[in-house]
């Protein structure tokens, strides 16, 4: 039942789809909103607008960025001869920079094998990946310790195979079944220092 | 760290000032607004906008909706000689809406007194209260089940004693200490239809 106009209506039911917020939490988030009117919901709505139009996806890695190619990809420090990062999401690769892992570049799958799910390579940004890895002296598959990720790095490491890239993967100290982007930063980086060659 | 350009972090920056989401979650809204951009983020963009133009404070009751008098104050079959429900807060008045109490008429305090943060009758709608009870036939205060509700709901009988209104209060029901906006809707209809005399 509506208690507060359509606009209200409207609002509450699309902040009720992001992740973490429900139909309750969204009607508490919009009144909240509404009382500090000039100091977060007039900001929200101008960095939100801002925001839709500056947000890209970066050509080359995937990531989300307002340029494309990204400033990772753009960063000249960032060497292509060095380390290539690939995750699943850009969740992961902004978990992986929180953490502060140093000069890499990343590859953003955007997803893992899952033929239950009916997602198989086409679906998901291997054939780029298998362009870019021999630029690099060392792929880190740092993709979920899932059996959906790990049957993606094995299937990832066949088709790299024939490069002479080395590939590692993130050393065990991710727990069995987390999300990367769930750990703490100090064991996200302690599990980078330790990878081990696949 | 900032990964996605200076108008992705100030995004995140704000949506973690929502209830119930903190930086992390903001992080996680952040990317699912991206990746839906076309489906969520341009009509969250579109809804915030509109919203900000149209969301008023209701002149009489402290509402918030698109009108002042707000949808409620002005519907006719909400009558001025029937029943005026006193809430501490919007989320009060809506999830008694939610519940379907009825055609009454609603008057929000817009907090509570508490003497120790500093908050007397003139910080709060009791004025405005005092003035429109005697035109309404019962006075119901819903106000929370907590020390400084129950304080608010005294001072309030003690101001309204004059009048010939009826004051009474939602039936023990509601927990102690809890709040109003998070009870389920049976319960909160039970609580009105057992109201007693205060
Ligand atoms: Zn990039
Ligand atoms: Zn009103």
């Amino acid at each position: 039942m509506a208690s507060g106009g359509p606009e209200i209506e409207q609002l509450i039911q699309l902040l009720a789809r992001l992740p973490g917020l429900g139909p309750r939490s969204a009607r508490r988030a919009v009144l909240h909103l509404i009382k500090k009117k000039e100091s977060l919901m007039i900001p929200l709505s101008a960095a939100l607008d801002r925001a839709v139009l500056a947000v890209k996806t970066c050509e080359v890695c995937g990531n989300v960025d307002t340029t494309s190619p990204c400033g990772i990809c753009a960063d000249p420090r960032r060497t292509e001869s060095g380390m290539l990062i690939v995750v699943e999401d850009v969740s992961d690769l902004w978990a992986l920079e929180r953490a502060g892992v140093g000069a890499v570049r990343y590859h953003v799958l955007g997803g893992v094998l899952s033929p239950l799910d009916g997602v198989g390579p086409d679906d998901i940004s291997i054939a780029s990946l298998v362009e870019r890895a021999p630029t690099f002296k060392e792929v880190v598959l740092a993709v979920n310790a899932t059996v959906e990720g790990q049957t993606t790095a094995h299937y990832i490491t066949d088709r790299l195979t024939e490069s002479d890239t080395k590939i590692t993967r993130l050393a065990h100290g991710v727990p069995v079944g987390g999300e990367l982007d769930y750990l703490d930063e100090g064991t996200l980086s302690q599990a980078l220092r330790a990878r081990t060659q696949i």
